[in-house]
């Protein structure tokens, strides 16, 4: 059955938001706006008020680019951590995942992507330049690249290796333990948390 | 992986409410709204509004309950329409799938549920009433049970046959039968057995 006829527009406005959102089809888009529409007025409010407040109030941190409610994060902010360590990864979801493992005390910086030629992705669309800057400005003993294990996570590890290697710091890569292909978001925290703790040199 | 600690309130907050969704978990709440955040914000904006109108703008027909941008819904409304036959469905849902097949010019009542005593829903809990007020106000021929095949479908179906035998009207329900597309070796034996005794002439 497809829903080709709606009773009301705002209800198929709705349905066709939910329906944008990647692996959700017209059904299922159709299913949760009804779930929604059998709930109190209030709670919807709030479900529509935290969509438009995700926009409109978020930051992004300024000296790692992870997610955070202020300017600066609270892993940037904690003076606790260690300065001298930079973790490079892709996204947000990844420091996440890195977080949970509770076993590194350094500090982060998000790439944004990763180099995708078959995307359009290139080094510029990257946050590598703010990275080179930290580093220039020194302070910086070691940068751990924990990029997926993918062609496109090996290529942007070589590209950074070959811009940063000229600086005097160790370079190190996540220890060989994520599996090939694994995607660092849906690691086990204990292969995660191994992985960056046997972190190796890096190597061409 | 379990999200436990996410670096930003706002982002917890959709997630959280991605996450009440039926058959959404945190993961793929938290993929929504990472999808979500790589938008445009006014995209954004429009997705979180769809939500908020949903609830404070819908009305329900006032004749037969279906879901409408306006008082009276743009079935009943239509003066092409049979108004002689109402067709007695459980949901809006239900009202969309009859639509679709374009076979049916008459009207609708929306029960909004059927009678099923392990959830709680009693016939109080339905729109019986108004449905006997609109048969008691006369101009109606016949009223198609149009409820679904189960146990709580076959109860609503007794308790409005009761209670509707004795006016002057036809009363009917759909067909029931082997499904187009259905194979006879997988379909259930009480389904054939009414198939097979309620024959039909055949017809090339």
């Amino acid at each position: 059955m497809s829903f080709t006829e709606f009773p009301s527009r705002l209800l198929e406005d709705a349905v066709n938001e939910f329906a944008s959102l990647p692996g959700v089809g017209r059904k299922t888009a159709f299913r949760l706006v009804m779930n929604l529409l059998r709930r109190d007025p209030e709670e919807v409010k709030r479900f529509g008020e935290s969509i438009i407040r995700l926009h409109g109030e978020i930051h992004y941190c300024k000296i790692c680019n992870n997610i955070s409610d202020t300017e600066i994060c609270s892993i940037c902010s904690d003076t606790k951590r260690d300065k001298t360590v930079i973790c490079v990864v892709e996204n947000i979801q990844d420091v996440m995942a890195l977080e949970n493992t509770r076993q590194f005390r350094g500090m982060y910086h998000v790439l944004g992507g990763i180099i995708s030629p078959i995307n359009g992705i290139g080094p510029s669309d990257l946050k590598i330049e703010s990275l080179e800057e930290k580093i220039k400005a020194g302070g910086i003993n070691e940068i751990i690249f924990a990029l997926s294990t993918t062609m496109e996570g090996d290529t942007t590890n070589y590209y950074l290796y070959r811009k940063l290697s000229k600086y005097d710091i160790a370079i190190s890569t996540l220890a060989r333990g994520v599996a090939i292909g694994d995607e660092l978001e849906y690691t086990d925290e204990i292969t995660l948390g191994r992985a960056i703790n046997n972190r190796n040199p890096y190597q061409q």
